[in-house]
């Protein structure tokens, strides 16, 4: 029997109500300590996860339990069958992917705003978390240095989503249908979406959600040679080539910190090129545009104001925990004329009178997480200073992690580094000299890249992830975990170096001759 | 100067890492302990905030501060600033909208959650997180007592997302996709969706946002006499004049307990319409759908079995804090052939066995939080019995309050209680009597029943919203609210009947006659 006292015989309203204040409090601790715990004992874990496919349901019972349990009980149970199965985003060791930066402020205030578990539709069911949405949007386009037309003073605005996906499916639905109310409903399938082939994938997928015929995609394509950012001439030219064959220039997603890369898409360019044909430019800055709020690296945004709206994620590199998509936009009327809906059972006074903001025209859903209430005691507790240097030291970090490699003649960057992500891979000639061939295919260099990337993650000392541009496997080190410190990154890169040590031992004739004899 | 020490000069790794476990464990414990606080004094608040629209804007600073604030800090500003912004949805005296059910399982899953602060977007990237949400998704078809069909090892399955509006727009575009693939993708603007005047509204802003022209939404009317539920026999009039005119029939959203009045549409006939014509049919049971693992009340949705998928938003009455909405569907394969991506930088050996779920390609996003976790610990918490036990307790409330409403004659029920939903309002007779008129109109009713209904809210004892539906203004008297009782029913009966006496009592000839001597 748990900790609850219940009585099946007696009324139900004899139980112990489930947010009794002292349970809750008891229970409350138990759990701050067990992730307490959690935190201090991180690096013993493998990053990556080591369980094979299917390894719960063999340990979980296979219907749901009719008698309650311990808190003390789940918490073991968290302990033997859940953390094995966890990859650790939160591991100083995880360089996969982008972070997904957590915090004591971001924790804590997730479980404020679960704990007043307020549903924020419309201003009147919950003012607060409506305004306090606009107050740290406004501030944090602020910090941002975005022009005022993305701020509510300005006309503008921000809203809090849960992912970029929502931020742009909610924008290309809103230009979709300012087109289609000019244009007639029938033109959907001339509208036509534009990207570069190093656009985050969820464009294209929310785009043909939006019923946009995946044939009227574009991906352009990039090259090594221009860091893989999308050239204005090459939109311009897709563009051209649209309009011969009769279609309609929808919207264009360009990318501030691409996720194989963290290429940079020149937005005033674009933007330019886009406004010749009255398109709607969305900014995906989901993992640099967090950066931005340091001065010196503003200037990797330069042209946003340009766009038409722009969107980062806070839960990637802000200490805010998932979910937390900041949008910005210069026109939410265009969301709202799109996405209102006014039924009977949410009309208010505060709604009729139009001085407050109902967020549910603004976004997909109806309801909504008081996510603001976390970002504001992220940006309360730490101070801008405080996220400036937090920011600053990660892409120290890459700095430093890319002259290492650069020292090591084995290895090669792929690309420059782009805020805290470096790029790289074992190089062909160590390849060849270890092997003492003469040439080396690109398919072989990608073959011992990737066995050398799966052989470190293998072990769960480390987590990296890879990407393939222009038909290169690359490495990909992505510093921007909380707990992170230059010693891991010392740690990492170490351990890289004798992977690779025994990645290219392997090829080496010497032991390609001995294991034969064997 | 706040808890953290942070030496601007000095070199930024210096600073008191973010989630150092110590300061963690204090400032969670100081969390938890305001938020038993909060939970003991919730009845002083008033339950819909009181505020006006601008009050925070008033009394936050213009912009971010730079230098970090204490927990202390923070807490108190949370106390002074943001709780009379607050629309208590916890508070027992709650009966507005539909509940959002919270408790410290929840509460603390989600927490816990948060911590690990994973992003499940494919099995590789945690398999705790995507094995717990198959195992628990099994459980609840289980408790709902769900066709096998609907389960993984029947080749179906269960995914959890944030909202309603999510599953819909899922299936929808899914459900869309099959019908382009078969029909050409120009046969877009000829689908037509279905649903009953009563649907929820986001179930036409979801196949708006799919790309169905609004033209093609079919609201079909439903009456008093029929307690709102769509008739089969309407739906098959709506399809067969659609299809006279060259359209294509494909999608009904056929609901389980709507919100304004809680009303159920008979899900096997309405089916055996749809499979007719090939459609899909979503289940929406949002609200209703949680006390269906009540054996009892389980009929309410027979006919499921022929549904194409099935959802309910456990954060409204399940104990599971926002959000958590349950979609179960018989195809997979649907969803995955419309929404995968299987961009190089997500590939993974796992993924590439075919012998995991990555759920990124069941959902509309990337991103997803490990929302099983919470829902995983309220059934373990609390056990299959006590969450049955206390969905009944609130049904139970719910005709404790219809028996005291059919006492008072001033009153009328205007649809039978569905579920803990009643739905009453001062009724014409009464509004004669008092004003010794012989003849009232609807309209006049309304007024009266809406200034009721506000006289009540502005005080801030209860809070209650309306709906109005075939002309009729009516009072929604939900209950739900985690730690509502008996008595807090009672209450806010008394409450109720003292607000119709002054009401009223203002329009007896009397006291007008009394006011325009004044």
């Amino acid at each position: 029997m748990g900790s609850l006292d219940i009585k099946q015989e007696s009324s139900p309203y004899t139980m112990t109500n489930p947010l009794d204040p002292e349970e809750f409090r008891k229970q409350g601790y138990m759990v701050i300590d067990f992730l307490a715990e959690y935190y201090k004992s991180l690096e013993e874990y493998p990053v990556r996860s080591q369980v094979e496919p299917g390894y719960l349901r063999k340990r979980l019972p296979e219907s749901a339990p009719h008698k309650p349990e311990s808190m003390d009980t789940i918490l073991k149970d968290i302990q033997t069958d859940i953390i094995p199965g966890l990859t650790h985003w939160q591991s100083p060791n995880y360089y996969a992917y982008f972070p997904s930066s957590g915090s004591t402020a971001g924790l804590l205030g997730e479980t404020l705003a679960s704990g007043f578990n307020v549903v924020g539709f419309n201003w009147i069911s919950s003012p607060a978390a409506t305004e306090l949405e606009t107050i740290v949007m406004d501030w944090l386009a602020n910090m941002l240095n975005l022009p005022n037309s993305f701020t509510f003073s300005g006309n503008g605005g921000g809203v809090m989503m849960g992912t970029t996906c929502e931020a742009i499916l909610t924008t290309i639905t809103a230009a979709r249908d300012t087109f289609l109310n000019k244009y007639g409903p029938d033109t959907i399938s001339k509208l036509v979406v534009y990207g570069s082939d190093q656009t985050h994938c969820s464009f294209f997928k929310s785009a043909k959600i939006a019923g946009i015929s995946p044939s009227n995609f574009r991906t352009i394509k990039t090259t090594r040679s221009n860091s893989y950012s999308l050239l204005p001439e090459s939109l311009k030219s897709a563009i051209e080539a649209d309009l011969k064959n009769g279609l309609i220039p929808l919207f264009l997603v360009a990318t501030v910190g691409t996720t194989s890369t963290a290429a940079v898409d020149p937005l005033g360019p674009l933007c330019d090129v886009a406004k010749e044909y009255n398109m709607w430019v969305h900014v995906d800055a989901a993992y640099a545009g967090n950066a931005c709020i340091c001065p010196e690296l503003r200037y990797m945004i330069n042209g946003v104001e340009k766009a038409d709206s722009f969107s980062f994620n806070a839960h990637k590199w802000f200490l805010t925990t998932l979910d937390c998509c900041c949008l910005f936009v210069k026109n939410p009327n265009a969301l709202v004329r799109c996405l209102s809906t006014n039924p009977e059972y949410l009309k208010n006074k505060a709604t009729d009178t139009q001085q407050v903001v109902d967020y549910k025209d603004w976004q997909l859903t109806l309801s909504r997480r008081f996510r603001s209430l976390k970002m504001w005691m992220v940006i309360k507790s730490y101070g801008v200073d405080y996220l400036r240097n937090f920011l600053r030291s990660h892409v120290d970090m890459a700095i430093y992690f890319e002259q290492m490699v650069k020292k090591d003649k084995r290895f090669e960057i792929v690309v420059p580094r782009s805020f805290a992500l470096v790029c790289f891979r074992v190089c062909a000639s160590a390849v060849i000299q270890c092997c003492g061939q003469k040439f080396l295919e690109e398919e072989k260099l990608n073959e011992i890249n990737s066995e050398l990337l799966e052989s470190i993650n293998s072990v769960g000392k480390i987590y990296m992830t890879h990407s393939l541009v222009d038909g290169i496997f690359l490495i990909r080190f992505a510093v921007g975990a909380t707990l992170t410190e230059v010693h891991h990154v010392t740690y990492a890169w170490k351990l890289i170096q004798e992977h690779a040590t025994i990645v290219l031992g392997k090829r080496s004739p010497k032991n390609i001759i001995s294991s034969q004899c064997e």
